[in-house]
């Protein structure tokens, strides 16, 4: 398995306020079908049907709402980015569950809920440099 | 908020093995803390306990198993490598919930959960050409 992500779908119950509140945050999705497609980077946010997601993956969703174990994050270039992307996040719909503050490994961040409870961080993280293409370097956190 | 993802953090009941698991995929990780990294292409898949992810996130945690309403995907360069892939997967302890079949997109792709239940798609999908470096490039729908 090569060191690579394709796609990151987003099980949705209303893709038309799924949509919206994304491109309320800057994106701009291409509608394909019955999903939607945002190209982020080097890859693909997809937002679907939930339901329709658990049935393509052979699972069964006993959980519609809620925590879903996963947490995606979009990290920005100083703390001023990460206070505006909140409140944009908030003008847009999502909730606020973490409100931005210094965080123990030295940067700030905060996090927020899109409108079907998939959690987003938004932080600046100092050790974490972006390259001008927007991609991140994890650390060689051994030799530091 | 510009197009990008840094980082996918997927909440995890064993953090050994869930290390283990990816491992088997063949993917190098690195331990900070009580977290593991990562590195795939632009971004950072982090692993890290569930309880204390969903805390960070400031959201209760009511289901800590089964589907989380998201899908990732892993996008390869031929059908003989899904089938590869997914085997590896399910001798490393995936449960396979989609076995690899043809799609409805012309493609060839299966899906299996990881130990946690996160579910990954592995597709060979002649529509998204992968770049060199592994990225993808969503295609211009409209166009085409």
């Amino acid at each position: 398995m090569e060191p690579r992500i394709s796609l990151i779908t987003l099980g949705v119950s209303d893709l038309g306020r799924a949509r919206s509140f994304y491109e309320a945050l800057g994106w701009a999705g291409q509608s394909v079908q019955e999903t939607v497609f945002f190209q982020v980077g080097g890859l693909a946010l997809v937002l679907w049907d939930r339901d329709r997601l658990a049935l393509d993956c052979g699972v069964e969703d006993q959980r519609p709402a809620g925590f879903g174990g996963i947490a995606l994050a979009h990290n920005v270039r100083s703390p001023a980015e990460v206070d505006q992307l909140i409140a944009t996040a908030e003008r847009a719909g999502g909730t606020v569950t973490r409100p931005a503050a210094t965080t123990f490994y030295g940067g700030y961040a905060g996090v927020f809920l899109d409108p079907d409870g998939h959690a987003w961080e938004v932080a600046h993280n100092p050790s974490f440099p972006l390259a001008a293409d927007g991609s991140l370097t994890v650390p060689d956190f051994d030799t530091r």
